[in-house]
């Protein structure tokens, strides 16, 4: 897998080590999906993005802007069809200390890479999830953002290394769901779909945001609650989402079997399609 | 202030820009004072390195090439009195994505740093601490390893912009206090030295375990209790460590005042110049 990198839309290979992305996590990133040579879903990924950079206190150019260089990026190579551009946000250079001078300029980095290939039958026949022993830590400074501390979710996805499992699920301190290690996650109940909040952990994922939109014009209703892991095998059906994946059903979640793809992720799989989220065919 | 960098022994400017300390803070450092030319409480540093790469299951040479790296990259410059070197272990190189390969090779990068120079005074009349918004977050995974997912440190370190306090202190989501934003904090009770435990959230930092070694020889006792922030006030001295700066007594906490220093901190400090921290005249 051949990855390019650009600062702005300058090709690099490296970036100064002083950079406090490096030495401190201090910045954030977007994982976006391009499909048909566009970038999907850009309008909720510059939504995040900005969001996290107030909460952060890091300025970036207007989102016009971002997306030019975005797309320069995708041009410089002579376009892609299908792929990854991973747009990051740093604090940039900086002395040593934990303290940052207001207004620092920040580094913009894009990686464009090729797409992740997955099985197939990971959207047909659904996949294998594990609990992780590795928690999330409530943060209310950072919940929802996808910042560049991710130890958490390294830690928790190299807990397994074979390919029977496709994600594992990470549980908070009380032992509620609040996301996959690199996705988040919905149930089906009978009164329709739930889906943990992100208030005190967890990265606010695009496409959990993009399906709780399309299901609001939807005759399926959908709400944000606390997930005790312990009524997870109450529910019939789950499934897991990203901005790279669309949506996979999961059949198996820890000891749990689920009904994958169930009569209603089947419904909100054909919704995703029809806005475009075209790994949904069920 | 003029920063070298080196990768092992190579001097450097930058890195790969797909390094996993950048991309997820994936490694972890050591901040280690250079006094009179040698690596000051060299094996207390080497020992908590190596325990945070167990636990992050990151692979380093013997303790004893990290040192000679080390060394090198202060016999580059002609030997250094003083100043500050800054040992990082990063994952290295990687693809997209949170999974790593087993044994994939870490990046050792070194940073040679003046001292940070701070008023006198904080020795002598000592320092006025605040309270932390940002609270650390409870994550035993992470708890006292030096990793580079710093942002907790960053957001609390820059809430504020003045120099009347020197330092943050930061508390658990109990309101317990955990440590400062780059310190650990002792209190002194009737009973002896009191400094909260390091097992859910903070640094288990070099100068604090220095301190608990020093005092294990000493007729002061000294134990590891939670503190809630609400009994602060019925402390009589307080003061904060770390590696840089030996000892700060506290003199204001929050709206609590302290005598500093107070003869029980006066001592620890004639103990700490004696096993060599030379910061520490009172």
């Amino acid at each position: 897998v051949i990855a390019r990198w650009f600062e702005k839309d300058r090709p690099i290979d490296s970036l100064p080590v002083d950079d406090r992305g490096l030495q401190y996590g201090d910045g954030l990133f977007e994982t976006i999906a391009i499909r048909n040579g566009r970038l999907r879903l850009w309008p909720l990924h510059a939504e995040r993005l900005r969001i996290g950079c107030e909460r952060l206190d890091l300025e970036i150019p207007p989102d016009s802007t971002l997306r030019n260089y975005l797309e320069k990026a995708i041009g410089s190579v002579g376009g892609v069809s299908t792929g990854i551009i991973k747009l990051m946000v740093t604090r940039g250079s900086g002395p040593r200390g934990y303290r940052f001078a207001v207004g620092s300029p920040t580094r913009i980095l894009l990686g464009l890479f090729e797409p992740t290939v997955y099985p197939e039958k990971y959207w047909i026949q659904g996949v294998r999830v594990r609990i992780c022993a590795v928690r999330v830590a409530a943060q209310t400074a950072l919940a929802g953002v996808k910042s560049l501390n991710r130890l958490e979710q390294v830690l928790a996805r190299n807990e397994w290394r074979d390919d029977t499992c496709a994600e594992g699920l990470m549980l908070d301190a009380d032992d509620n769901v609040t996301c996959g290690t690199m996705s988040n996650v919905f149930f089906v109940a009978d009164s329709g779909l739930v889906t943990p909040p992100i208030t005190t952990a967890g990265v606010c994922g695009v496409m959990r945001r993009h399906i709780l939109a399309v299901l609001e014009q939807s005759d399926i209703s959908a709400s944000v609650e606390p997930v005790p892991i312990d009524i997870v095998q109450n529910f019939s059906e789950m499934f897991l989402c990203n901005s790279q994946i669309g949506l996979w059903p999961v059949r198996h979640c820890g000891t749990a079997s689920l009904v994958a793809p169930g009569p209603v992720t089947r419904r909100v799989m054909e919704y995703l399609r029809e806005s475009g989220i075209e790994e949904c065919k069920s």
